[in-house]
């Protein structure tokens, strides 16, 4: 029973908090109104990416964010898949985006404004990093330079970029990076329309090159020095016309591009990143909120240790959950999100999400999920596997159940503090109503109603496989 | 005069913590632009409600949240007669609601995931609890149960409801229970649509037995368990699938049923809640914001308590404000409400409200009320009366005069701090204006000009009646 | 260095403060989803008044808010030229306003309901006042008046008007009074749609006097009065029913009346209101945020004055920044403004707005101005000149370069800290970016990418004509 309490009151403060931060949050909502913009979704479909454009050094998957869950959820997602020794060219986007690097590791440079240039890189600093120097000819102090800090990212990772950051990305390792990104459009620091808007400062895609699986737009991308009369540019820049020319250019190689020769980045000892990742580091962070300032905030959370799940169940799996608790810049971009796992067979108990939209993408194995809306009609029911992203919308209760692989997902929200409620389990509804009301609401007997308040009791949202679901699996096997 | 600055200094207290304490609003809002979205009111109605669903238990009406104003002002209102001995069935909506219970009382059960059941009932409680004993055959520790706090709610009550929490309703009094709710649609709460959803965790009405008033859709409303699998429930819940069809089932009873027997909780006695009112207790939560949780806020005030009256006048009427420094939970829902009394002929000073849209119903009595657009236009002109419910939008200047019985109202808004601005009076426009401009701009000599600055000088807003309309009331009695 | 650094910090410290100060922001907006809706802007024009209304006593103009650029960005405008000894009539707007005074000085009125009469205007307390005072004839205690703070206004002046606050200003200079306003529609204070409402408190056109400058709406304008029957106004107010008729009267004389005689109001001496202006005082204002209530706020701050300047350049120009660090009502109202001037031939950095929209407004000289949108293509490039409007969305990409005369501008922010991106010089996103990025991702040698680190260096958004245009400039004038 002490237990009990103290878990309520754990509970209960992750409930309280997401009233009391709301109000830190920069989530805001548009509402539609007109019949073509409601959510009218009768079916909620697994939607592929519509579009992917090829590059010389990886390719860019885009789903279409007018496809109407993502429209009525106010999201887009994209997916990058970056070569070994590739750099996915600088850009900024119109919204905050969360990026989940699924496979592979690389470098990521986000630049804010105003940001001091710390991190000095020195000739004598690597053996990599000398090996570049050849051709730094003409530089004044060859071989020095000094610029704002670069992330080693890896799989797991989950990377926060604010509205307007510029952002890079390469792959030094040996496989492909593989990133996610969950861009939410709907979010206040996007004053503009719900499109998903990438503006390159660099490279640029000749329109023959760009494949359109449905047949949408097809105008040139370029970057945004394109805009700009060149010698407009020559003169702001005092450069010579030809550099300004050739920062205009669209190169046919796209969005991603391969480099010339291998690039190498300053970073401090990976031992010592995995230190200010400790539990301790982390405290002190809750503490201040942004720390500093913004040039120093925390932007990245690797979402696979499995030592900081929240949820977890040697029967059952696990989730890690990512909120502005964890990561004190959330609570300034009104986005969070979660990574979990459950175990073969094992389910995910029925619930509602109380505060967002949640874009979910599968990393692993297979899983069953039935939705319905609030008319309870079923709008979902689909065998989920890998690379599959589905929205659930705000309100919309949904029930999974893990294939015979497993489930691995990541789901993106659109809510900085997000609650669910749970129909049956330890923190449910079931157990919150008393039992006379469970019997008069189902016309079931007490006997009855006291099984549902005891069901499940010692879970709360990840259920071990039931013996039927065993045995089912075991008839299937043979 | 030093009353005059106390009473200023308290006034601006208001009008600053209105702006002070926005930021911690939930209230955001979208705008239009298509001209279908415009707020083009050339008339305001009054509006009845535009479906009936008749349950055994009692009667549920739905206003139109489409209808002109209440798109504009993106609210939606229901209305449920709960007859006694029967229960609303557990349901939860899209957005955050505001209850007024406008007769009767009865229990009503709100249940947040994760808080504690914190509420034992034992077979020793009461007699009334014992008399259900007899039923609980089967259960393990019959006549045991915990459950989360349940309310006991009585006529003049407003409850607070946040998006997405599951409601549930009991009558237990001899007489119907009216309750009257207003959905802040267009509430940051609520990330889908502008439509008003309830999702039902148990019951369901059969398409025939609903009435449409206007022909509208008539899709099957059945409860959330519908959308889901037999088997898969069953599974998920460790039930047997009958009692997980039991469960799904659409009950002919509808949304409100008849108990087979009565029900009673567990509450506190009643000299203790009394107490828990008291301005004392009231104080330490201001203190606090939201005490400990979310799980113990307060989420109820009675609107009729003639001492709390904030606008108090023997000759005009009274009226009771509820905002989020009486109930600080209001502080993260972005709404608020007021309950009016004006005495026969009394009237309510012409202002408009800088901050919010007003969804007024009448209670008692009658008013005439009339209603101007910017540009002068008048766009309502109604004598309104008992069950009439009519909208005010933003900016939109009004004034009213009680009828012969005078005109009991409660107000429903869309902002947490609301603020009016009057044009005459005591803390008025005109009384704020330099003579000479008053002069200047209805071109009228200096003693009209101290007039007008004079009239209603010692109202705010609620004037007695004047003697013509003493007057003419007496004709018309005669 | 260490001025690098401490450089760095402050504007770290704006960018940080951008984020933090976000949460309390009033600044909320929609998000547009139907084709029609979305900022699909090909083209970006210098747009006109759209509408002119000629009274008595001066011109409005109004810009239309439908405009593709305005109605992207949620914002309206509007230019009233008040002639001498005319008053603009007491109004209120559906959404916050940021007033520039182009032209002239006056006095203006903002009237908070409940705010005290706090000034005190007695006959002997100026020759003026008394002047007035022969024809205050009936008046109880003549020459005695008491009403809210009353402003000076002069040229240079940006004033704060909340959403539904009532305004008037009286032009007692010599020379015409302009004032361009700026109304941030798309605002959470506005719960309405986003056509621009002036709701008129006195006064009216008739219909035959307002002349469209393209075909729009024509209906009568009057005041809210006109909304109301004549002996409702009456009874209210217990005045006589001619008094009332005269108050709804339409007034030919229109928005701007020209006054019978000069009217003075009572303001403390220039001296002390300057000395109010001191950097001290306002230091003191920022701990407090909002002093001691809204009746107190400082809605007014010059932006003309050089030496508070905050990006300063003897050989390019200079920009005034009013956020709410400087004026902490902003904060409130999510709104933010900016004064500029480019001396001859001088730039402005190729930056984009991380946060907000903007319009701007030239009020001298003349700036060649370039626009890019996230394709690449260029949506604006004109010379624009004084009187000019035009928007700047955010996160488009936008350069300028003064002309012969130099450039002032006033440019008018949809966010209460906003933040800028450059791309080149001392905060830029090229110096920010490791020099081997740079050369790969524009297929540049390592001496081109030092240049273009390395360029504009010491500025971050004003740089001095360029050698090219120095004698570019020359040559045309030869």
């Amino acid at each position: 029973m002490a237990m009990k309490v103290v878990l309520a009151i754990l509970l209960c403060f992750v409930a309280c908090e997401s009233l009391v931060s709301a109000q830190e949050s920069e989530r805001r909502r548009f509402r539609f109104t007109t019949e073509a913009q409601q959510c009218k979704l009768d079916r909620i479909q697994v939607r592929p990416p519509s579009r992917r454009i090829e590059s010389e050094g990886g390719i860019t998957e885009l789903w279409d964010e007018a496809d109407e869950e993502f429209q009525c959820a106010g999201v887009g997602a994209i997916r990058n898949l970056i070569r070994p020794n590739s750099l996915s060219l600088p850009k900024f986007h119109n919204a905050p985006m969360l990026v989940y690097i699924e496979q592979g590791e690389g470098f990521m440079g986000m630049n804010y404004p105003g940001c001091a240039e710390t991190y000095e890189a020195q000739s004598t600093q690597s053996s990599r990093s000398t090996r570049r120097m050849g051709r730094r000819i003409g530089a004044g102090r060859s071989g020095e330079d000094q610029h704002q800090k670069v992330r080693r990212v890896r799989r797991g990772d989950m990377i926060v970029i604010p509205a307007g950051t510029v952002q890079w990305c390469y792959n030094d390792g040996g496989e492909d990076l593989i990133a996610v990104a969950f861009m939410d459009l709907n979010n206040d620091d996007n004053q503009l329309d719900l499109r998903m808007r990438g503006s390159f400062l660099a490279g640029g895609i000749p329109s023959e090159s760009r494949r359109e699986i449905r047949g949408s737009k097809s105008d040139d991308l370029v970057n945004i020095f394109n805009g700009f009369d060149q010698e407009f540019l020559a003169e702001a820049y005092n450069i010579p016309t030809e550099l300004a020319r050739r920062m205009k250019e669209e190169r046919s190689s796209g969005l991603i591009v391969r480099c010339d020769e291998e690039m190498s980045f300053l970073t401090p000892e990976l031992e010592e990143e995995e230190l200010s990742e400790s539990p301790f580091s982390r405290r002190g962070e809750d503490s201040n909120g942004l720390e500093e300032t913004i040039c120093t905030a925390r932007v990245q959370h690797n979402m696979n240790t499995q030592r900081e799940a929240d949820l977890f169940s040697r029967e059952a799996g696990r989730v890690n959950i990512l909120n502005q608790l964890k990561l004190p810049i959330l609570r300034f971009i009104g986005m969070s999100a979660e990574k979990g796992h459950l175990f073969p067979n094992a389910q995910h108990n029925l619930h509602w999400s109380m505060t967002d939209h949640r874009l979910v993408y599968v990393i692993e194995g297979e899983a069953e999920i039935q939705i319905s809306d609030d008319y309870g009609n079923q709008v979902f029911n689909e065998r989920v596997s890998r690379g599959n992203m589905f929205v659930i919308p705000q309100f919309y209760p949904a029930l999974a159940r893990a294939g015979q692989e497993g489930f691995e997902w990541v789901t993106f929200k659109t809510s900085n503090q997000p609650m669910k409620s749970p129909v049956a389990g330890y923190t449910s509804f079931f157990r919150a109503l008393p039992l006379q009301l469970l019997e008069q609401s189902f016309q079931i007997t007490t006997a009855e109603a006291q099984q549902l308040k005891q069901t499940r009791r010692q879970h709360t949202f990840l259920f071990p496989p039931s013996s039927s679901s065993r045995s089912r699996s075991r008839s299937r096997r043979a």
